[in-house]
């Protein structure tokens, strides 16, 4: 069967928009009911948009799903990593950067808390191409964090018998586990113990 | 068999002996798939019983569901805490506990790594019975840690000047990182970088 450009004809700025407005609430509701919890029947439904219309944009469920990563990434790196991007400063741009994670939990940019903490413990025993982009972007993360120790490091600001990779894990621990607790329990007293833990671990890792 | 009456008739033991497996089956499809991920017909389809069967076992889903994590914690009191059980000493008791815990999942226990932690990222967002049944049990094990760090702080073991709660929140924080980070990457060395953390954690807690 060829393919058929005519579906896809729409014009272009309205086609960006409706998208994005699709995606973003694909991510959001993906932090309820799980990345296979999205259909492009629900979805559409969710949003008042036909289901035709919606398969305009996206030809399969995985083709969504990767496409409702890439949006999360972007509203992560937009409302977590972009604020801290102008601290200079190593070690301070690491504590902006765990402490921009707990306010975007706060105040609740995706409904279900940490969109990746969600869509990994979904994934992670998932095999392909979706499971593949969250682990990736997981390790991404976790080299920022290491890279920003590592800087801190060469500038003095922390031990240099701290290895950046285990003391990032700990870090990312605080933060996965205040995520947890918080959405779990409804309390946002666990995003202050994460934090809590945050401070102490690198007090305990700054040079004397 | 001279001992066994002539009539045997086993209704009884036989119908709870179906039951235990289809709920150890559950429990470890529950860490693959989701809670809401077993229906009674994939159960069924797994086990190779009647649908018809499984339902005289279980009125509804969410039954099933409960039912299912009580079958789960039953596994985890035996494989993870049982062990421990006769240790007196608390701290040494904590640090085996601990442990016991990376063991039974790097010998995969369940499919899918920790069930406690696959089924709280999914029914956190989701209010009712299952989600408070798992929250409570999350709360439990949590009283667990904090009742072995205050035990510990009694015999002299451990700092008196570290909150329980805290200490305990950042053991159980590497313990769910080490669980997400092997799980996802598939890859036992984060089990050895979250018990590495565990260790250091304890050591900066103990009484000089």
């Amino acid at each position: 069967m060829p393919a058929t450009p005519t579906t896809r004809r729409k014009p272009r700025s309205d086609g960006l928009r409706s998208r994005e407005t699709i995606l973003r609430a694909a991510a959001s509701l993906a932090t309820i009911d799980g990345l296979e919890g999205i259909s492009i029947g629900n979805l559409a439904a969710h949003i008042g948009m036909s289901k035709s219309g919606l398969y305009a944009h996206f030809g399969s469920k995985e083709e969504l799903q990767l496409a409702t990563v890439e949006t999360a990434l972007e509203i992560f790196d937009a409302e977590v990593v972009a604020p801290t991007a102008g601290i200079e400063d190593p070690l301070e741009r690491l504590r902006a950067l765990c402490a921009s994670f707990f306010a975007h939990l706060e105040r609740r940019v995706f409904q279900g808390g940490c969109f990746f903490a969600s869509v990994e413990a979904e994934f992670d025993t998932h095999p392909g191409p979706v499971r593949d982009r969250i682990a990736a972007i997981q390790r991404g993360w976790s080299m920022r964090l290491q890279q920003l120790v590592a800087d801190a490091q060469a500038r003095g600001e922390l031990r240099d018998d701290e290895d950046p990779a285990q003391l990032a894990f700990e870090l990312d621990a605080y933060m996965l586990m205040g995520n947890t607790s918080f959405v779990l329990h409804d309390d946002p007293a666990f995003l202050h113990r994460a934090a809590d833990a945050v401070d102490r671990r690198l007090e305990a890792a700054a040079r004397p």
